[in-house]
C-alpha cells in the first residue's frame, strides 16, 4: 500500500497506525520509494478534497492501493484558519518553526478563553480505478503561549489537547496515536482497508 | 475633535473626510497632539468593539469629542481573516510590507475565483460621559497577485476594488475616499457629528 506523503514524520505516524491496525500482509511504502509521478498541488478548499486527490493520483500512478492524509489546525480566533494552509501559513511550505512562531505572534493579544483550536485530519483511500473513500478525525484543544516538547511535528509543540496539560509534542508516540486527529481518522479507515486486503 | 490614531496615513484619511464633511468650526487633532494617556490595547474580537474602546478612552482622557476607526481586510479564502488582526498579521504590528507579502504568500495557490475580499472599517464617535455610537463601512474587491501603486497604506497595493482594474493604492486620494470602507463609514458618522457640533 502506498502512503502518499513525503513528510517523513507524518509518514511515520501513518505507517505506525496502519501497521498496528491488524491488517495482514500489509507493506507500507512512501512516495519516495516509488517511481516519481506528477503530483497534483494541494490547492483544494477542504482537507477532504486534497486527501482524495492525493490518494486517487497515487493509486492511478502506481497501481497500488493508496492512503493519503491532508491535515492541519483550525484556530477559533482565526475563524478556523490556518486550516488547509497550515503547512504554508508563514508563506514557506513545511517550515514548522516559522509556522508555529507566526501563529503564536498572531495570537499574542488573544486571551486564554479565546485560544480554542482543533487538529483535523482527512484520510482518503483509493484503489486504481475505484471510488475513493474519505474520513475525518478531529482533536480538540487550545493554543499554548509558547512551544513545548520535541515529539511530533507541525503545530504539536503549541497545541495542548483537551483534558491534557502537556503539549502534543510532549506525548509519547502511542499516546499521540491513541488521541490524535490522524489516529482517529486512520482507525475509521481500517474497516475499509481490511475489506480491501481481504479481497472483499 | 480628537481622532484617536497614531497612524499618520490613517489620520490623514480621517482628517480629509471629516474636514470635507461640512461641519463648521471643526478642528481635528491626532493622538500625538494631546497629552499622553494609557491607551487600551486593541484586543477585541470585532472591529466595532475596538473602535468603541478607542473612542471612549480618547474622549474620557482628553475631554474632547473623539472619533476612532478600527479597520482591516477580510479575505474569503482565509475565512474572513486577517480581520481584526490585519495590522499584526505577520506577527509585527504595523509592518505593511511584511503583512502584504505574507498574505500574498498564503494565497499563492489560491485561484482567482477564490480571491474575494473586503475592507471593513468600524468608526466610533464618543463624547466624554456620553453613549458612543459606531457604524461600519465595507469595500468589496479581490486580492491581486502582486502589489501595485504607491498611494494609500496597509493592504491597499494588493486590493483591487470591485469594478476596478487598479489597486486601491493606484487610486487618487479623492477616488479612495469616495469608495473606501473608511469613507463610507465616516459619511455615516457625519450626521451624528453634525448634531454634536451644532449642540443638538
Amino acid at each position: 500500500m502506498l502512503v502518499a506523503s513525503r513528510n517523513a514524520k507524518k509518514l511515520n505516524e501513518l505507517r505506525r497506525v496502519l501497521t498496528e491496525s491488524g491488517i495482514e500482509g500489509l507493506t507500507v511504502v512512501g512516495l519516495d520509494e516509488v517511481q516519481a509521478f506528477d503530483e497534483t498541488p494541494e490547492t483544494g478548499a477542504t482537507f477532504e478534497a486534497n486527501a482524495v486527490v492525493k490518494a486517487v493520483d497515487g493509486a492511478a500512478a502506481t497501481g497500488l492501493a493508496c492512503v493519503a492524509d491532508d491535515s492541519g489546525i483550525e484556530v477559533d480566533a482565526l475563524n478556523g484558519m490556518p486550516g488547509v494552509l497550515s503547512a504554508r501559513w508563514s508563506g514557506v511550505h513545511g517550515n514548522d518553526s516559522a509556522n508555529t512562531q507566526l501563529l503564536l505572534a498572531q495570537l499574542g493579544d488573544v486571551p486564554d478563553e479565546r485560544r480554542g483550536a482543533k487538529f483535523v485530519s482527512a484520510c482518503a483511500f483509493a484503489i486504481p480505478g475505484g471510488e475513493p473513500i474519505v474520513v475525518r478525525g478531529e482533536w480538540p484543544g487550545t493554543i499554548a503561549h509558547e512551544p513545548r516538547g520535541d515529539g511530533g511535528f507541525g503545530y504539536d509543540p503549541i497545541f495542548v489537547p483537551e483534558s491534557e496539560t502537556r503539549s502534543a509534542a510532549e506525548l509519547s508516540p502511542s499516546e499521540k496515536d491513541a488521541a490524535s486527529h490522524r489516529g482517529r481518522a486512520l482507525r475509521l479507515l481500517v474497516a475499509a482497508l481490511s475489506d480491501y486486503a481481504a479481497g472483499r
